[in-house]
């Protein structure tokens, strides 16, 4: 088997990455690799021009001391720990109405599943509803997957509760916070919103043909103007953290890394353990709510979230609804 | 209000039309219509080059003697019968892998209800189950529309059966013959398949954002070899009908018109008109017949079809199972 250069990269950038700030000689990093002296050096040019904070000094090798926060093809997969997700088509954009959009069109001329669309702004993010979601210029991660799953198209619903817990897991492994979701697409921290998601699903005739889901992760502080109006209003994860935020960088590399870790239980073993995961990481159920559907206002106390996804009232007369969608107005 | 070239040729169509092959004056049409009979001399021009067999003599004045079978939007327009089918985004491709292909991507950059995607020949035809459907260049009408029902998600299936009873009423009105439906998407003439569909539905969350509505529809033969191996085997309309052949651009007309009538059923009255005139139009009820579906054999007799579209068989032991989807074995 060859190496490509750019797999080469990706090895050297995680030796680096394990050597934790630590000197590496070029002699060392030549052995383990098997390639010449001379084609060391020259990947490390290579990655510096990326924008990695390299040092190389004569006698000490070279050390890590920073890394890009760009989300180019290239610096996202060196050191990205994933086999699919991210590794087939990827499309950075500076800029974009909606990386759903890009991700929805690229999946209808057959990307595979695994292909992403990610920008650094969007002009006309998407939430439900056609409500906006604000993501101005390198504040947050904007992301969307493609995924051809084997899903019934009555289970689709699954795959925003996926996506939900995917975010979650991400933002506490990186930060060690305890994000909360709320249903049906939101994750909050300390009762602001940190992230949306918008799944949307491609029918064909009787089967799901394709499935786009996207999310916007607040990883900067957003304008101070950004949240007026809304509900919820926002967070970034720079304001949530001690101590300095994740890199959007290290936020995209790890929601890929969650996504396909969490799409592979989907897959193997089905819709129950997303559901019980996403119940361990939502505080609906118990509590007593207002939500506004499109039927109207339905008041009750949550007993239990449904395998697709539905969220299961009492109302005070005893009687059990279950509701597809709608929005919690308490909060 | 003013009125477009374009509308006065499709009056002046009309028209002349109506005249059923009889000379109509240059004197009356500038009369009638209120323009310079010179105006009228140029607009007759037009309608020769855009292929209308028109006869102008001079002291009798114009006669239509034909029309050409062009799918071209001017030529589609003049003398349809709609207000918004076909009268919005009109894309006429000589060749194209599939107009649903083309279609989805129209309406996901926001192309209004009642754009279509016509084709005089389609490379990748789609049909169920990644099927395919022989589109030879000027064989049929391959042609998609973009519709934004108000619709449930669960409801969206109706949307095939729409299609069916368009399609059944279309070519029942051009040709006098009794297509029937075979569930769950093809049209049958003589237990030979006229016409198949698909409909392809975008959700956005848990909305129908928008869908996508493909026919096939045999008009011309098709090459001897394009049935091989189908079970169903095809005919044309051309094969079907005593007498001359409805052109392609009658058959694109009355579907169009078609179409905008009952999706204003659809929309104003619900479903289950549409479902009623279904089950008109298919054979299927009280039919002992053996599916097969995703989940093995199943065989009964058909007792109903539920208004979202599900066929409900009675086996042999008296339980009754409901069928999403499946192909009839039985033919």
């Amino acid at each position: 088997m060859q190496t490509g250069s750019h797999d080469i990269r990706a090895v050297i950038l995680d030796m680096l990455r394990a050597a934790d700030g630590e000197w590496i000689s070029g002699e060392e990093l030549s052995r383990r690799l098997g390639i010449s002296r001379a084609a060391i050096s020259k990947h490390m040019r290579v990655l510096r021009d990326q924008g990695h904070g390299m040092e190389a000094v004569t006698r000490k090798g070279y050390r890590l001391v920073g890394e890009p926060d760009s989300l180019s093809p290239d610096i996202v997969r060196a050191g990205l720990g994933t086999g699919v997700f991210g590794r087939r088509e990827f499309l950075h954009l500076a800029s974009t109405p909606s990386t759903n959009m890009e991700a929805m069109s690229l999946a209808l001329h057959g990307a595979p599943e695994g292909s992403m669309v990610v920008a650094d702004a969007q002009t006309q993010g998407r939430g439900r509803k056609g409500r906006s979601w604000q993501s101005p210029p390198g504040c947050g991660v904007y992301v969307s997957l493609v995924l051809r799953p084997r899903l019934e198209p009555e289970a689709a619903p699954v795959v925003t509760l996926l996506t939900n817990v995917v975010i979650a897991e991400t933002i506490a492994a990186l930060t060690g916070l305890t994000p909360v979701c709320k249903w049906p697409n939101d994750v909050l921290i300390n009762g602001r919103k940190v992230s949306g998601n918008l799944t949307e699903v491609f029918l064909v005739a009787d089967s799901v043909g394709h499935i786009v889901t996207g999310a916007g992760i607040n990883v900067h502080p957003l304008p101070a103007d950004a949240g007026a109006g809304l509900r919820t209003p926002p967070i970034s994860l720079a304001e949530a953290v001690d101590g300095p935020a994740p890199s959007r960088l290290a936020v995209l590399r790890a929601f890929l890394e969650q996504y396909e870790r969490w799409y592979a239980v989907l897959q193997e073993q089905g819709i129950r353990p997303v559901i019980i995961r996403w119940k361990q990481l939502t505080d609906v159920v118990g509590r007593h709510l207002h939500v506004e559907t499109k039927n109207g206002l339905v008041e009750g106390t949550v007993t239990d979230v449904t395998d697709d996804g539905m969220l299961v009232l009492r109302q005070e007369d005893g009687q059990e609804v279950r509701l597809f969608s709608g929005d919690i107005v308490d909060g």
